[in-house]
Order: structure tokens, then C-alpha cells, then sequence
């Protein structure tokens, strides 16, 4: 078999080498961070710098930072605990599922008055979107820095700025930023939240900033771990793990993302050369690693299934939905046909993708869509 | 430095190497169970497994377990989705902090009303005293299999059997059993909540069982993983892992339970020959492991200190609450002045823990404790 070419790293990324050799530290004695005797002392410590670490790389507070088990739970954390009393939320359709499902659920159960905003093909709401849609009882807003089956960006610190203007809490799910670009939290961001699988970090470990830690009500109880925000014996290895994954990032980047941002070019340039008829899903300004293409008149899970078959591996939209084998909620929201969202494949490339594989998924995708296109109209 | 001893394995414990080598294989390709390329069915294959197998050992439906991240994550899961819409929750005042502090919150919010049980020297409730305590209208029963400071336990087949002919849902924290003693899930048992780092396996990851998982009402959002119970990329590296030390039960079982009892019931009578005050906390039956010890008229906090500068590792109590430096809420509630609560150390066995380990360590305690009553003495 071929060595795949792996273009699904929105879903999760290879474990980087030098991140598997920080997390053995804790491997090599019991670390409960808890205990007071010397071991505990020492897994303390290595929890201690790993926030630390992460601060420095942030350019915030360690004690702003709390380590989560994941995205997806760091999300539900800062959702349901800066929710609001009264008032509105202001929000997007295009959400992660962690965060539309929430809000779905607040709105069944009548628990908070949501604008859900539509997008349009943009596929991330702008600073004047967001003005528009104010309510003067909008009293929290959700939004993320970066749609992660198009790629689509925000302009994260403009709407910070705006949001610390109207005194409007702000959270943004920062899952698909991290890594792709370098950037500091602005002031105004009220809580954000990391995943470390996505940045070639372990699975099991995430990270929630909060500009106030106090203001967020807690929701899981326990002993107190991470300020009783997550509580439970903290998973030290994956600690360790996803600081040096961002770490790394300190010294990959920007140089990483200018290589990515160019390979992903290169690869929209050349297949529309080749298959003259694509079209991108998303409109302005996009991360550097997303390219979801919209293959028109194709199947895109029969082409899916194709370059699965040819170790090209790619996704639907986001792995989370994936198996639901709907058109993806994000186009459908974006106002793309169900016709296209169902022709659409997103790709997405991480910082060891090489050209040559870029070349191989090009090559490989234009004799399928052929193929497919010459079985089509021989029906 | 001399190799330390480490006595506190209800805190947490060493992984095992077979499970680091199982974990491996999830860092070998970039594993997210949800993608539906080659990849992701790999990565669902081995999850499947995972579950198949941990299903094999407890004698349960793979079907009816879920990967969480965590003993605390699990408990507060099963509390919160299980809460009882009206009547009362039956549980004792010596739950980990997890229920605990949960149980607290409820109160305090008007959400529930709580019979907490005191259960007195035994340290754990039997079914007589259960019997007596309830009401008509208890809708729930909250109670540990074994209570991990004294290692206290419960007849949890007779309990679970009550439960089932009472039609009561009947929660068990079960982390303190897990790898101390083989068991199977009685009926009768609505949900049963794990630990991977307390059985050599890996931190970051723990286990829930459900009798009848769609009576759960999910209170976390998101991708739908682990049929929306705990949602989320799974962490598949540490379920591997998880699933590998639970595997390893089945081989060392009940070998190494006979091995921890000798062992423990040895450094008891032996302390006891060289310190005849001593008292053991916790009447009735004890899991294998677990030495909770009243030193009487010695300060635990100085002692335990003497004890890390000699390279022996033991906590005062649960790891959770020992960094406050309060009497154990546990001891406290079990009836126990404060005075001795406040000599009192928990020692905690593992399968590994060597016979010349506790000889070193009944020396050590010997010539400490002496030392500290001549300089008591003299003062």
C-alpha cells in the first residue's frame, strides 16, 4: 500500500515526535500534582511550567489558563458557565456541534434567547454583521476565530475590541486557529478555548483561557483540580504533551504558515486548472490550511470513498458530523444548495504536508472527477 | 537518594509499561474514530476493541460502557444525569469530594434532597443501615464500593440486590475497587464509575457503566461521541491504555489481591508490635490495599513529612483534599476526634509494592514515631 497522504488534520494530526518524548516525564514515577510528598511536589512543578509554557506562548497569566480534557468540553465549560441570567446571545449557525448543541438545547428547554446569525457565503461573521445584529440585551456573544470546514476567519481582535467597547462577554472557540497562525488573546476575549490533538498534540487534553476566572460559575464538582473549574487528577502526561506542542509552535511559526498557506494554494490553483468547473466554499479571508471545494456534479462521498481507495485521505466537514453522512450543517447554513454542500470535500493540510503529496492528491482527484464525470454521462 | 517507596497508590499509580506499549499504537497515524477514511476506521476499530475487551472483563455489553475522562468526570456525569426530578437522594458524608461536593451544591441550590448518611467506625454503609434510612420517596442511592481513605467497603452484590427489588437507581463510585479485587457488575447497579490512572493505567481517562444508558439525560454537548454521553474527540491513546490495564486484571487477579492483603495485613501487625497505640481507622471488612493509621498523639502532618525526607511516600488523606492540611472530612464523619484525625496516615499498596519496601518502611516509621514522642516528651 502507498503511504497515505493524509489531508484531514481539521480532524485531528499526527502526534509530533518531541511531543510523545515531553510526556514521558510523567511516566516515569506516580504524578498526582495533588499529593504532598515529593512526587507529588515534583508532578506539581512539571504541571506548574507546562502553564507556564503556555502563558509565555499566549503572552497571558498562567493563572488565566485551565487544562480541560478537550475542545469539545472546554467549550461546554465556558458556554454554560458564562451563561447569562437574562438577555440574549449572539451566535452564528456555523457553530461547532459542542457549541450549536448547547445552544439548541438552551432554546428547547427555553433557558436563553439566542440570534443565531446566518452567514452567507463569507462563512464568518464581520464586525459590521455583528453591530447589525446587537440587541440591547445581548449579554453574551459566540462566535469562533476560525470555521473549521471552510477555513473561514474572523477578525478576532477587531470584534474583541468592539466587545470590550460594548462590555459584552466574548467567547471564541479558538480550536482551528491554534497552530495555523501566531497570535496573542486580545484584551476583550472573555474566555477561549484550544484543543491539543489539533496542534499534533496528544488526544485527551485541552485548554480554556479566562480573563476572569472568578466569573465563571462552575459546573463540574470535585477536588478542586484547575480551580474546581476542571476538577479531577489532571492529566499530567497530556499536560506536558500539548505544552510542548505549543511550544513548538513558538518556533514553527510563521514560517509554517506561510508554507502551508502556499502549498494550499498551489493545490486550489492547480486543481481548478485541471477541473476548471470547482469552486471554493467560503468567501475572504481563510486560515492557511483549509480548502473545502465544492466538485459540482460530483458525488462527493462516492469521490471520497474513491481517494480512500487511493490512500488520499480527506473529509466531508468536520469529523464530528462526518458519520452522518448529511450535507454539512456549516454549507447548508452558508447558503450553498444542498446540491453543492453534497459535491463538497474539505481538505486540509497540516505543517509536514509535502509538495509532493500535494501533487499525488492533485493528480489522483483530477483522473477521479474525470472518471467519475465520464461514468456519470454514460448513465 | 534512595529509591523512594512509594505508599500511596490510592492516590495514583505507576503505569504499567504493557500499557504504554498498547498505547502506542494510537500514535502511529493521526486516530480520530469519527473520520470515515481509512484512518478513522482504524482508529474505531481499535476503540471497539478497546470497549470489547474492558465489556469481556466486567462481564457487561460493550454497549453499556463509556469512556470518559476520568473517575470525577464519570461521577459527576452519572449524579448529574440520573438526579431524581422529585424525592431524595440517599448517599453518606464520606463520598469522594466528586459526589460530595456535588451533593453540596445541590442542597444548597434547592435541587434535591439529600439523607447523608453517617456511617460510624465501620466506615461504609451496610444494608441494614441502608435499609433503616429509607424513605419512601428515595428515588436515588449514591454510595462508594470501597471508600478509598480507609479502603472500607461495601457488599455491593447484597446492596445492588436491594437496589433492583426496592426499584431504586443505585450509583457506585467504583474506583477504589477497580484492580484490588476481581468483580463482576452486579444487577441492580444503574451506573458504576472507573479510573485508568488508579490500575496502572493512564491519567486523562476513565470508564462508565450504564444498566440503561437511555435513561441518562446528557449534560454535555457536542460531536455525539460516546452516544453523546461524554462527547468529544475520543482520547483513544488512553483508552488503549486504559483497556490494556484493565486486561491486565484479569491475568494478576486474584493473585496479587492475596499478594496485597499479606502484604498489607503484615505492615499492620508488625507496626502494631513496634507502636502499640496505633489504631487501624475503619472497622469491618477493608479492600486489600489500603492502611488508614491512627498514630495516636503524633502529629500525622510532621510524621508524613519525616516519613518524604525518608524517601516514603503516604498521604494524610484523599489526594483530592490533601493539600488543604485538614482532618480528613472522612475520619471526621466517621466519628473519629479530631485529634486523631489529625494523626492519622493513609497508606496505600500497590500490586508491585515489594516486602522489603514495607520493612523499610516499618523501620522507618518505628524510629521516626520514637523520635517524635522523645522530642514530644521533652518538651
Amino acid at each position: 500500500m502507498d503511504t497515505p497522504i493524509y489531508l484531514d488534520n481539521n480532524a485531528t494530526t499526527l502526534i509530533d515526535p518531541r511531543v510523545l518524548e515531553a510526556m514521558k516525564e510523567s511516566y516515569t514515577f506516580p504524578a498526582n500534582p495533588s499529593s504532598m510528598h515529593a512526587y507529588g511536589k515534583k508532578a506539581k512543578l512539571l504541571l506548574t511550567r507546562a502553564r507556564e509554557q503556555i502563558g509565555a506562548y499566549f503572552k497571558v497569566s498562567p493563572e488565566n489558563l485551565f487544562f480541560t480534557s478537550g475542545g469539545t468540553m472546554g467549550l461546554n465549560l465556558l458556554l454554560r458557565g458564562l451563561l447569562p441570567e437574562s438577555g440574549s446571545i449572539l451566535t452564528t449557525n456555523i457553530e461547532h456541534s459542542c457549541i450549536h448543541e448547547n445552544i439548541l438545547d438552551l432554546q428547547r428547554k427555553g433557558q436563553a434567547k439566542v440570534d443565531m446569525l446566518s452567514l452567507g457565503k463569507r462563512g464568518a461573521p464581520t464586525l459590521d454583521l455583528i453591530k447589525e445584529n446587537l440587541r440591547n440585551d445581548t449579554k453574551l456573544m459566540v462566535f469562533s476565530a476560525v470555521y473549521s470546514e471552510t477555513g473561514a476567519m474572523i477578525s478576532l481582535e477587531e470584534i474583541a475590541a468592539f466587545a470590550k467597547e460594548q462590555n459584552i462577554p466574548l467567547i471564541i472557540d479558538g480550536v482551528a486557529l491554534l497552530g495555523k497562525r501566531d497570535f496573542t488573546i486580545p484584551d476583550g476575549v472573555t474566555g477561549m478555548a484550544f484543543s491539543s490533538h489539533k496542534v499534533h498534540g496528544p488526544k485527551g487534553t485541552g485548554l480554556i483561557y479566562l480573563e476572569t476566572p472568578a466569573l465563571l460559575s462552575r459546573k463540574v464538582f470535585g477536588g478542586g483540580q484547575e480551580s474546581g473549574i476542571h476538577p479531577g487528577t489532571e492529566n499530567l502526561e497530556g499536560i506536558l504533551g500539548f505544552a510542548k506542542a505549543i511550544d513548538l509552535l513558538g518556533e514553527i511559526l510563521p514560517e509554517a504558515e506561510d508554507r502551508m498557506r502556499t502549498l494550499r494554494d498551489y493545490f486550489e490553483i492547480s486543481l481548478k486548472k485541471e477541473i476548471p468547473d470547482i469552486e471554493i466554499n467560503g468567501e475572504g479571508p481563510r486560515i492557511c490550511n483549509t480548502s473545502n471545494i465544492a466538485f459540482m456534479n460530483i458525488d462527493a462521498e462516492s469521490l471520497l470513498f474513491s481517494l480512500d481507495m487511493n490512500s488520499i485521505y480527506a473529509s466531508l466537514g468536520s469529523a464530528c458530523a462526518s458519520l452522518a453522512l448529511e450535507p454539512s450543517r456549516a454549507l447548508i447554513n452558508m447558503g450553498y444548495t444542498q446540491k453543492r454542500a453534497l459535491t463538497s470535500i474539505r481538505f486540509s493540510l497540516s505543517r509536514d504536508t509535502k509538495k509532493e503529496e500535494i501533487d499525488i492528491a492533485i493528480s489522483s482527484i483530477t483522473q477521479l472527477v474525470s472518471a467519475q464525470k465520464t461514468l456519470l454521462s454514460s448513465v
